[in-house]
């Protein structure tokens, strides 16, 4: 369930929570008998008064819509036959049954519960994966794209080859080159960010049934795209020191999955980083099951303190990893640029599902992100990333010693954007998320992190997108919230479909 | 098989394509038994002397690699297994039997030869989907993104809606209304390309096995992605009127396709429309019959004669009819943005599989395309092509009566980027790839349009790429090409695997 309010509107509020609940009655979105959030826990979700929710649902029990008992809270009634359907003829193309079912298991309610906080204008969000917008470098890419229209306008706006565009590939390889190895270019396929990178693994690799090792707590998006695969998954704990290869080296023999899903550094949500002897450990089981492994490696470059760990893939002897990164966390989301770097079966194989997935990356974004590279611009870039980040995260740690480490702990981790938070006293984090609504602070609840519904006691705090004083702001919010919840205890859930905005 | 040289390098080009054969047969591209194309073809292929091919092949046989026998050509030799793998620990990760079945079925020969003969700089194109660059309104786009930039910079470079920058879903929903019905913003999704439009509703509507009603000949993506997804092809053929959709009439009831994919106007590859009598009718069947059409619309914009037809989708009264369409035919592709207008139900389905796929669509983009709809430029650009592109289409028109008459025929379209050609005297398209080849021009073989192999003495020629002089210039290399090929008849297949570039 979505509600989107334009205060700006001429119609008030309850009439346009009305307007909206009531489309939702009649296309089939809120089904007869499901419950409505109660008055007081929806307002806190929308940033309204309780008095507006509940003459919105008075305005729908007047219509016989929905029907509220004490003790049972509000529900909807249903729509007689009489009504007919939505907009006329628009339902009689029997959709539902023509859809295949692979959809059906990609959003849950707490999911979008979190989006809904966190895209509120007057929240403080610290539930994304945004990097700052104030370093973004803006005007060196204003300059970048203006030379690269005036001088090769023609070739920049047309198709592209399907692999990316060639000097970005060397570009990439090169920086992923060390001491170590040389990455060749032909092994490098640009992508549009690194979320197409997992679905075309996901799609080339596996077949409904198939098992996957994955961390527990992981990747949102890589949960998301393995269950829409059909795969089953098989959770590996991390701990300090990343996934508990032991526990994986116990399973893999009798498991056998086909594939391991890690990000050994600065893990999201975690933030914690696998150590050098699980690393190898890692590879040596991969290698000895003949087990690929996918690493995920958007945080590797935001090292704050402490050695910096060779990558899996800068490890492997035996091509066996699978590297996926983006430049999303390290420059900026919105040009939708990410990569792979993979033995070349591999890179064929995803180029010929990308060719039918979406032909090509947009040029013009490939060319910038080349000459950002190119120029050597990406350098003192990260090193200002390095400076600045870090503060910010002490910041948040400072400010959440001061007001709320009574009532709960967290990670201190030595780069990436977030930290890894847990409840005391047997607190909820999805109750914490209504409450923290209401106070206009949104975080995301460790739960959504979770292959199997664990971690009810865990949430993830960024600290990239919101400024210095935010987090203060944001803290103290977070602290009233966490007092209420400790007085009242409640815990309501929000059901039903809706469209989504993504949150990473 | 895919080649590629570098005439600019030190390494002789005999050199240069001996290395990538072997390498090819080393790693198993190229199987034992596998036949080479003959030296002549080869070069022509290529664009480099026959004594090239023969040193190269000579190289490879002195290694023992290929053999060659009079009257039976030359073929692959195989490696002994004491050469070991393909660079030393490569291939022991057994990659093939890591992969999943549905990507086999998407790559022919036969377009794989297309794309390099016209990637050749040397070569004329006639094989594309590509709008006249020198019409890309770059320098409005250059102010139109440097605008943007400096006044929302942060806002346009961080994610975005699954669904789409809501300005321009408004302003796409505005473009399609007119005087028979208005299209609510919230029932458009925009796609990075329609490519992807269409591998989302392939995945979104498509299960293993399903039959497609599709036109033959039709787009070549469009066979890709309902290929990948398992669909059956249920072929209707396409005459001067679009399908003919009498005979999908006789077809629908018994064999009960589960989606109708068409290209109403000027179809891709063969130019036709479908008469309005013939959309009533295939209306009336989605209805009755409860099947969905997709309409696939790149081309609607750009009638050069004669009255516009209504799209199917502004002709539907019951929400039967999943419009799609793109900016990469009307302004150029490499923004890639595509939109899908359907039902809502669709709409959300879609959303859901966007988000696994790739999160969203690339901001800027999203957003200069709005800018550029917002600010009425589209109608005058789309009116100078309107001016500009017939003159071309009669330009090749009238060099091929001059030069080719007595070859083959071909039909005017009243709009879109292309001819589509008979050859006479039972000349097969797929001949004639490596006889113009030869001379200097690449054509597009009818046969890839074709969901069953048939159309060999079809071809599409693209009038949009060339400039007025290239296309004199080639069509003049064309008939030297039907000259050779009339003489010669002769015919061989080039075989084996290679990576892509996409044509459309």
């Amino acid at each position: 369930m979505v509600i989107g309010l334009d205060r700006a509107s001429a119609t008030p509020l309850y009439i346009q929570i009305a307007n909206q609940l009531r489309e939702q009655i009649r296309n089939g979105e809120l089904v007869t008998g499901a419950q409505l959030p109660p008055e007081r826990r929806l307002a806190a979700m929308l940033g309204v008064n309780r008095t507006t929710i509940v003459n919105a649902y008075r305005e729908l029990a007047a219509e016989g819509l929905i029907s509220g008992h004490v003790g049972r809270g509000t529900a909807v009634a249903g729509v007689s036959s009489a009504d007919g359907p939505y907009e006329g003829t628009r339902t009689e193309m029997p959709w539902e049954q023509l859809f295949t079912s692979t959809t059906d298991v990609m959003n849950t309610t707490l999911l979008r519960d979190t989006r809904i906080v966190s895209a509120r204008s007057d929240v403080i969000s610290f539930a994304t994966g945004i990097p700052t917008p104030e370093l973004y470098p803006i005007e060196t890419i204003r300059d970048l794209l203006d030379g690269a229209l005036h001088e090769a306008g023609q070739s920049l706006l047309q198709y592209c080859p399907t692999e990316g565009y060639p000097p970005l590939r060397s570009a990439l390889a090169a920086r992923m080159g060390g001491e170590r190895r040389s990455v060749d270019p032909n092994d490098v396929l640009v992508v549009a960010g690194s979320q197409q990178g997992l679905y075309l693994l996901a799609r080339t690799m596996i077949e409904p049934g198939d098992l996957v090792a994955i961390e527990s707590p992981t990747y949102l998006g890589a949960l998301q795209v393995f269950r829409a695969a059909g795969a089953r998954l098989l959770p590996i704990p991390v701990d300090a020191d990343g996934m508990r290869v032991g526990l994986l080296e116990d399973l893999i023999g009798r498991r056998r999955p086909k594939l391991i899903y890690t990000l050994p550094t600065f893990q999201n949500p975690t933030g914690s980083s696998m150590s050098y002897d699980r690393r190898q450990r890692l590879l040596a089981l991969s290698q000895r099951y003949q087990v690929p492994i996918i690493e995920d490696d958007p945080y590797g470059a935001l090292r704050y303190e402490g050695q910096p760990l060779p990558s899996l893939s800068a490890l492997d002897r035996h091509g066996s990893v699978i590297y996926l990164s983006t430049v999303s966390k390290m420059l900026f989301p919105g040009f939708r640029i990410g990569w792979i770097a993979a033995p070349r079966p591999v890179i064929e194989r995803l180029t010929q599902m990308k060719q039918i997935v979406d032909l090509d990356t947009n040029p013009l974004a490939q060319w910038a992100v080349w000459a950002f590279l190119e120029r050597g611009l990406i350098g003192p870039h990260l090193e200002r990333l390095r400076r600045i980040y870090p503060a910010r995260r002490d910041r948040m740690i400072a400010a959440l010693e001061a007001n709320v480490g009574d009532a709960m702990s967290w990670s201190r981790p030595a780069g990436g954007f977030y930290l890894w938070c847990r409840l005391r006293d047997g607190l909820r984090s999805r109750d914490l998320l209504a409450e923290a609504a209401r106070e206009g602070v949104a975080i995301a609840p460790g739960e959504t992190f979770y292959p199997d519904g664990e971690g009810e006691s865990t949430l993830r705090l960024n600290f990239t997108l919101p400024g210095e004083d935010e987090i203060d702001e944001g803290v103290v919010r977070l602290a009233r919230a966490l007092d209420s919840l400790r007085a009242s205890r409640t815990g309501v859930t929000i059901r039903n479909e809706a469209p989504v905005t993504p949150i990473v």
